[in-house]
């Protein structure tokens, strides 16, 4: 173990990582069908599924000793663990706002927290941020400038989404509060896991610039 | 500055987060003043105040290849090095949260958000989220593993008063469905400063855990 590089001990990190960023993309996945298929099932496998971030992020933190310990570490590599960790971070987190989502669909089971106007809003920002999860899968491979670039029309596009949600629900919501209150926090979860997603590919882009510093 | 010693290098990076801690503390004090006496400044100083946590937060960062870079790392000095930039981004969260309740308040003044059936839920919960940031930063000076574990008990007022707040919300709310969106996002953010903080306390009893081992 004493012989592996530096290199080899940062690409088992990363490997961590991207199996985090493809669990996390399932996360909102599943948090979806949860929520706009009322599907019960779908959201005891979202908050399953988080335990297994929360646990990956515990790994990866403990990685860090072991990828800096043997090795006389000089300030770039610092700033590329210290990268990889906020990248763990943020997608632990990502997987908690997966989780949150589930937990509203399981509180209100078998009822539904979509009503039949919120659908479309709500389908939409699901599918920019399983968008964006798969780009940030992508991106830990190919660490490519431009697509990390690209993320901010997708944050956009939720943001968007959750502004006209909000102007529905304070407009036009025969459905009561408690729905009402419901479908805000939900859409703010979609907008922070979008946000988390930019964090991530900024902090790639940091990694990539490490790497390429070194 | 290659004589100093690990131990002060850390002190440093230490006080660094004292100085987090005690800004957070200020910003959910003065975001509560903004949210319960509809004042405006109040809200603008608590988001100014937050760039300032930002600032704080990356200094520590960049404070990590200093502290550990001319030592020859062993593991328990790079888990107190993690725990301090883990305490470090939760007192940054804290500062978000905080300028989160601000923003709300400007977005709605001169109008108040909150309306008078809810300003003593509100007032609570504003005075237990004080009272565990100001515990944070008396913990960061003791690490008494005893005081670490009260957090607990201020957290579950926090979670029982936003439980109430949002009964209140459904059941007899004559404000219409933004003000209650508004409440219920605001809510949130106090129970989120409260998570943050019991975050911080068990960090800073893995920092003293870490001292002692080492």
């Amino acid at each position: 173990m004493g012989r592996d590089s530096f290199d080899e001990r940062l690409d088992r990190l990363t490997g961590v990582l991207a199996r985090m960023s493809r669990d996390a993309g399932t996360a909102i996945r599943q948090a979806s069908v949860a929520l706009l298929d009322v599907d019960r099932y779908a959201a005891e496998t979202v908050i399953a599924g988080d335990l297994v971030l929360d646990r990956c992020r515990a790994q990866a933190e403990q990685m860090i000793p072991e990828v800096l310990v043997r090795h006389q570490p000089v300030a770039s590599d610092l700033r590329l663990v210290l990268s990889a960790l906020r990248i763990a971070a943020a997608l632990e987190r990502m997987g908690d706002l997966a989780a949150h989502i589930a937990k509203v669909v399981l509180m209100r089971h078998p009822v539904g927290v979509v009503p039949q106007p919120a659908v479309p809003v709500l389908a939409q920002m699901a599918e920019a941020a399983a968008r964006m999860a798969d780009k940030t899968t992508v991106l830990l491979a190919t660490r490519d400038r431009l697509d990390a670039m690209q993320f901010g029309l997708d944050d956009d596009e939720v943001d968007a989404a959750q502004e006209s949600l909000l102007s529905m629900l304070v407009s036009e919501w025969p459905y009561g509060v408690e729905s009402a209150i419901d479908l805000a926090l939900v859409g703010r979860y979609y907008e922070r896991y979008a946000d988390q997603a930019v964090n991530v590919a900024r902090q790639i882009v940091d990694l990539d610039a490490g790497t390429l510093r070194r």
